[in-house]
């Protein structure tokens, strides 16, 4: 199969998440990176482009003049997709642009900094009828389709109750956010949206409930806090209801010393509960009534997997897949997508502009919970 | 030291939580058992004495006829205490009765089934000037002492966040309330107050909160639930704020499938969090910012414990204690408070009657808010 | 049931064992210490009984004076059994002597400092017809008797391979021999026996391994060590074969820094792998090749787990019993036996006299594989 | 930099540790895969090529016309390097000629089938002057090179005891041989070697304690085994001797069921014992006699690890890397040695030669015990 031919619009040197997306395509191994937009200020770009061994006539000193150079190409040459990695507020326009210039689109969460521009986007994508995928990592972890997989066919029951925490520490002292390129533009609410640590991580925890459960958030009572001084949230906790009567608490913070990249979750149904940790991604523990606590395994060779995650593993059981594999499974899919090769029966593999949507939904209705003193407020 | 001399009130054959008394107290090691009116049943209650070697004279058929008897004997023959293992609605009336006829009181959590049954339980302790502990097991841990010393110390700054859990399953069934002597009352309002959960197990989440932190739950959002065709509360969350500033979690729930008794804190403060969980007692993790996360092991041996903490413990380090040896170091504590050989410059070591009024507190407010549909109610 | 009156020798102040045996026997319930040489300095004996409440009369200043006055008193009033906690030299004349006086014995394990002085308690036993019980605690823990259940079921195949280690720390620094009254004895061949860790927690090791497995050690290849300026083993490992053709590998020392009392043993049979820690004690870990990993838990009302597992268990699961728990139920199966109370279907419940001749097997033969140069050697 | 120009000899469709080599690769960054002799079967070879994108003029049939073909092109054009993916008894002819044609090498490990064949391999090295890389992937991981760092360094004093374990299951069963093309050359020894587990996977083992320590295995005892029917070790477990006088364990089995890829190491120094396990690779944790034991994260922002352990991550921590990752620090690494940008003071990020022999001399020693029946043999 050939490979997807991608530009890219930020990630130039000394951003984080550029070269998470470039190394995931690589492993993914289905996308070539022969374009990119690396910064919107030229040099750097150039730089960045020249160190990625990019063709020196195909990196850009915007993302403007790469869409349309790029449309300019013979239709065998040019890019077929972007991947934009930019800050929250610097989406919707490239996107928009991208969409409309013919391009699928691969696009950091949250979509946008406003619901507008999110609306936006997905309205270009509706027009355009291009696609769009948008990189929740943690759903491309195969034991969290495996949860899925077993939550969603109702083989033990009902959700009853979730528990989700995505708990950081790296805004936790006041002077975090004096020079410090990945803190600055996501706690300018200019920038990162009127949201900061719910914005920012509480999305992938309210993403991750619905992968699992199959289910929406329905409605979210927010407490969210900030440390003196600050300008957005950096911590905060909420109790919420889920679309199919389930109850759950989802907390997210940025300021909970010692905790790293702590994403939990832990997904009571009526007749088992399963609980899976980001920072052990390989295991997954089911607890029963009656019977011993399983611990599932992941790899590619636990038969008991389901078919569509066995095939999603590269390595036998025993040899640690992480994040970056994780997030290689986001591209690998949107790659077979494009190319028109996943199996129809099947799910996307990656987050679509609906599980988006009800991301920023979910970021509207915790602020605005939370601003009036935590009061129920629907999705 | 001369062992105090404790009758028993309830505990007979079948009940759980008397054994489990009983055994504390003789780990402890400075009780005797020697009088007891194990059940409102006086036959249930001779078979009881018997089978636990006490003097059938003593042994007697209701906790009005011991309290009038045993205060008839001779000083240094009767008892000193009484220890009241009844279900919740049968705590004041021997509480009240055992105080005003000169014993000192140790009693099972929560105090009593309704705010003014507890009311009426201090009260008269403050009248008689008789002492009251009540068995909020957790607080007995060693570890859970040291995560107090630790964070009342200060030298982690401020407490930021709490998220509190105590989950269990023995409810997850519809068919659990039949035939089952322990739901039975404890799913009855009129014998186990108006709370469930929150009642029975949510009180001691939010003691162990107010227990290590130093500081009292000032307001709480809750939302509790129950399964169809139930009475009172099997399962529920909510949001609080501490007296101190900071914010928390406490999810209470006895419908959770595969947690078994699963009761874990966390304590975030500005410098460290703390995590500690019942199941596997003798390690409290802490994490840092800038250093390697630490595990502190139990053991009477591990002399970075605070000498209070070490003084409490049977065995070296690696010799695991578990819920008999706490439930015993609050016996230990109560029978050096009688004796009045406990260090003058300590705390109790055991949960006083303003502890035990906070937990009323507790219930009331969170089932006050729910009602009210998870509206902040002040405690 | 009328409990079992016994007196103890040895285990007076600031001595560590014998007060983990008095506690075991308070939580059994089955016991009542009645009487004791506490010490072989009658100051310190007649103390020790004054702080355990023993009757005066009933203190005595050696085994002996005890052993004669107790024999003396009416069948009803004197002691039943004697429990021997001195260092490893001196249990052989008290026990011997006990027993040839009528009284049933239980005796902290190793059962002798030499294999004759171990063969002279036998003989006694054999020609007396009294009990012995050898405390090998780690096989009261109830997952430990789950895992024997399950290996000696046969219901996964034949044993291939065990891994077993019992590894401390408390000897790691040259100068722990100096002032410390657990580490005196121990090192000193004359009063341990010429065996160090392979002596004093080697043969829990080799227990634990025969219990589980119902198997014999067969042969061992054992290369032991020490550090510089000792003059009994601190630290060793062997391999080894089971009776029924296994083999294994076997690591003790009080040397390795870091681990506090760690014993693990894994017990792969042809179609199961079984993992138990005594530090985490609840929990047992097996794993099998085409299905998830599980976790049993311990607890009085896991009903996966087999009759006599769930009837020596004082809490539901997650209420964590440990060491003493696990102590208590030697005590309590010894007093059962004493009573003629116990299951005759069952097994013992304690480590009998031939369990613990296997023993002292054991460290004869690593301490002469050892000494050729790490040679195999038939136990 | 210029990306390393390589091809690829074996790693076919169907093969596992090839497509473990070129994703390596991609991660690495550094390496660009440009030509291939996948399989001996040319339609395999080509097929394959196809499907991995490789200019169909640089597939190759074999080897040999791979080496001769690409020797052939101009110098900025053709291959630098090769990587041999081959069953063992195939490394020595390629890699031999690959040196003598003036590449580099990559080469999965062990070295070769045989003592004779490896040390051909490193004569061909040391006279063409080319450079070598063994894959050991498990040094590749950052934990284990912080190990490294801090055992080497002397602080935590000597090296006392060492236990390392590799335990997977995957030939339990005695029907595993059949049909299973992993299986196939392992277990023959005229293209494996003679050594089956300990040859597989005991080297990587060793290799590991040699890393870590930065000592050589000098003596070993050991006892291989196999099931009934086989013709090369599956199983085995040996004491040895590390040239700085400490003394370890290691065991090596492929049909210990439940354990599913489980190398774990703990190395015990005279003031603290380290422990990391390859499963879940991003905490090392280092027990200490006096404080509490410590949790160490990998991470690419955990400022406490040291400067090239923190220059080879990817992602901060708390998002895991995992085998594949670390496979690509050694590619990475191997990659800069060729470019000349390797860091001068540091070593090389890669086993060598030296580290290889020793590894074939681990297998022949062990071989030679086991046959002698379990005698100390030299390395």
């Amino acid at each position: 199969m050939e490979r997807v031919r991608y530009g890219m619009i930020g990630g130039g040197k000394g951003a984080f998440i550029g070269g998470v997306h470039r190394t995931a395509a690589a492993i993914a191994g289905n996308w070539q990176l022969v374009a990119g937009a690396f910064s919107s200020t030229p040099d750097v770009s150039r730089a960045s482009g020249l160190e990625l061994g990019i063709d020196p006539a195909r990196t850009y000193g915007s993302w403007r003049e790469m869409l349309a150079a790029e449309a300019a190409l013979p239709a065998m040459e040019r890019i077929e997709a972007v991947a934009i990695v930019t800050p929250n507020h610097m989406h919707a326009a490239p996107a928009i642009a991208a969409l409309e210039a013919g391009f699928d689109v691969i696009i950091e969460k949250p979509l946008a900094d406003t619901p507008e521009a999110a609306q936006a986007i997905a309205d270009a994508a509706e027009q355009t009828g291009r696609r769009i995928a948008v990189t929740h990592t943690y759903t491309g972890y195969p034991l969290v389709k495996q949860a899925r997989r077993l939550v969603t066919s109702g083989k033990f029951g009902k959700v009853r109750r979730v528990a989700v925490r995505y708990m950081q520490d790296w805004l936790s002292r006041p002077e975090d956010l004096i020079e410090n390129k990945q803190a600055e533009w996501r706690v300018d609410p200019t920038r990162s949206g009127e949201a900061g640590a719910f914005g920012d991580i509480g999305t992938h925890a309210a993403n991750l409930v619905e992968f699992i459960t199959g289910e929406r958030l329905s409605a979210i009572c927010a407490d969210l806090s900030m440390l003196p001084g600050r300008r957005i949230d950096d911590d905060g906790a909420a109790l919420f209801r889920l679309s199919g009567g389930g109850r759950g608490t989802l907390m997210a913070s940025q300021v909970c010393v010692g905790d790293i990249n702590d994403l939990t979750i832990d997904v009571y149904c009526d007749d088992a509960g399963l609980h899976w940790r980001q920072e052990e991604p390989n295991t997954l523990r089911i607890g029963y009534r009656d019977r011993p606590t399983e611990i599932w395994h992941a790899g590619a060779n636990r038969a008991y997997l389901a078919p569509d995650v066995l095939a999603i593993q590269r390595t036998p059981a025993g040899h640690p897949e992480g994040y970056l594999e994780a997030f290689a499974n986001i591209y690998s899919a949107f790659g077979r997508a494009i190319r028109g090769t996943e199996d129809a029966l099947d799910e996307p593999g990656f987050a679509t502009i609906a599980d988006a949507l009800s991301g920023m939904n979910f970021i509207r209705a915790s602020l605005q919970s939370s601003r009036a003193g935590a009061v129920w407020t629907d999705l």
